[in-house]
């Protein structure tokens, strides 16, 4: 069911447009994709998603096996009838909470024990359970397991949390193909932290395993922006040019048109959601504080070009009274705007690849962000 | 503009089905109008109001004056714009919350002052402000300011009370009569605690000034449930029969199915928003509780016979887990169904009543609330 084609190429960059076909219908590449860790995108129903423009969303697979848990999940035949979301689902591996939400994670030969940051219950994942749950969740693109560390890492650690990486992934790849019916696919994650020949053997190794894409993993973990695109630069070029390439947990609307500039086709952030239930929104001009009491009684949209549900009918002033009282509505106003305004620059991102702008297009975006 | 009419009369009760007409359009009574309180009624959008079939919702008008403020609404020529609906709305006149919510409430001959319970503040609310503000607010229907009183209160503190709201009710009046351009309506509002004779006085008080339509307001303040519906039995058949009558602030669907039975019109109350997000579920056979871990993989709907956006769309297991993980989108579910609930109880009790069936009407309900 799987597949992935190129459209077209950009010619003053290493920009790429493309299709990918899943089971629950396809995706336009470059796309940027909303985080649903709990099995909702926090405050947006799924229609407002598919308004704002959504063709792929996001689920935890940490979060969604602690809450509510597999068992209850698979009552449902998966997470897209459960939260009523029938376009494509990619899920994370749950490694990356593991490493960093949960506590006392310790490596063993089978995988990882953690304790749930909920109630403390211990939990081991195998890259056989992450692909088991995975599975029950129905995603349709779904991760290796993979061993995500902090910045700065040493050589030494980075290179053995390489190491276990593709041994996941190797295994991670046999249990996808003991259970495989054709209704999902699994992409490997390059780790290698800030090392090039580091991710140089990380791709070389998932690639000799053979995955249908690959994600770069391990990025925006504290870095600096530089050191993200340039490890982004080097790691991009040597994954095989046939295949969706996702940049994981990244990032700024800066970030997204520098990385699909270096060839990226998939991106996923909270900064979207997560900002805008702190007053955060973003416009072409930049970001605007909503609590600003400069928008007290500004009867403007957030975004004079914005066509989103919430710059069509509502002021700054309204937004801004909701968010200081405090009004659950807020939330969602401005998370409608955000994911829309991201979702969107991306889909502008790909016209200019196919119109074959992209160097004015981006040209443009940093001009605007001036202004 | 404003306008009501009798359509139709219950033979076995003295419930009674009508038409009122405001710029904004027509409200067909008995209505149940949902809470609105800093001009949004939480968690919901105006959209999903219609879908549930909101025809009209509440302001208030303390809280509105207090945040944003009046200067900031009448940017947007009142609340219609600034919130972005259109069809009617109604404002209480803050006395309510100015006896109960603000602090240090002080009685002077001009009105009262009292304390802003967010910021300390103080302010000086008088009838004639009390109508300014509702003006600036654009209400299609203003409430008179009255002294609310708790429950118990002796009968000098009710009788005080009492014809402080008549001398309000009558500069009220007056108020409205000097600036009104036929585009909204007001209400008096009957007081006199649990006393039959006070609101009789109340009632013919009121009437001698005159208004379009009768509120009875100090109900369901702490009493017990029979002597709310007692005062009502008592003091509804006091006022004209050919004007909407409106008791505010009840109720239950069983207090709402009584109070019309009793000739009510208007009905509004928090319950359906405040208890949504308290996880109370409201559903003919009565209230469940979505936190209840029955409800873990239970893949049913709220409500069998529910026809809202929520039971149609999601399960109790997914409405369980969004709000055991304090989603925000798990408030907005759980106000989408009650208020759905609320509003089309009151519309099918209405149709109850012009098909003069009343009376089996309310039999099936209490017998399908004991199942």
């Amino acid at each position: 069911m799987f597949n992935f084609e190129i459209i077209s190429e950009s010619s003053d960059s290493r920009a790429r447009a493309g299709v990918i076909h899943t089971g629950h219908g396809m995706i336009e590449t470059p796309v940027f994709m909303p985080v649903g860790t709990l099995g909702s995108v926090k405050s947006l129903s799924p229609e407002e998603l598919m308004e704002a423009g959504a063709q792929i969303i996001l689920g935890n697979t940490y979060h969604l096996y602690l809450r509510p848990g597999t068992e209850v999940i698979d009552q449902f035949n998966g997470l897209h009838r459960f939260m009523h979301w029938d376009r494509p689902i990619l899920t994370d591996s749950g490694g990356f909470q593991v490493f960093s939400l949960a506590r006392l994670a310790k490596l063993s030969e089978a995988g990882v024990t953690f304790q749930s940051h909920i109630d403390g219950s211990r939990h081991l994942l195998t890259p056989e359970k992450a692909i088991e749950i995975q599975i029950c969740l129905g995603s349709d693109i779904m991760m290796c397991l993979d061993q995500c560390i902090q910045y700065p890492a040493t050589r030494e650690q980075s290179l053995t949390a390489l190491e276990t990486t593709t041994q996941w992934a190797q295994r991670c790849k046999r249990a996808w193909k003991e259970t495989n019916n054709g209704s999902n696919t699994l992409f490997g994650i390059v780790q290698g932290s800030m090392f090039t020949d580091l991710r140089r053997q990380s791709a070389e190794e998932l690639m000799s395993a053979g995955f249908p894409g690959y994600a770069i993993g391990g990025l925006s973990v504290g870095e600096p922006v530089e050191m993200m695109l340039e490890m982004a630069d080097f790691t991009l070029p040597l994954l095989p040019r046939d295949r969706p390439r996702y940049i994981m947990g990244v990032g700024t609307p800066e970030n997204l048109i520098e990385l699909a500039a270096l060839g990226t086709d998939m991106f996923d952030c909270v900064l979207p959601t997560r900002n805008a239930r702190n007053g955060q929104l973003f416009t072409t001009n930049g970001t605007i504080n909503i609590s600003n009491s400069r928008y007290k009684d500004d009867s403007g949209p957030v975004d004079a070009d914005c066509r989103c549900y919430t710059c069509r009918h509502y002021s700054r002033a309204y937004l801004r009274h909701l968010y200081m009282a405090r009004e659950l509505l807020a939330y969602r106003l401005n998370t409608i705007h955000n994911v829309y305004h991201f979702v969107n620059f991306v889909k502008h991102l790909r016209k200019a690849i196919l119109d074959d702008t992209f160097k004015s297009f981006r040209e443009d975006f940093y001009r605007k962000l001036e202004n």
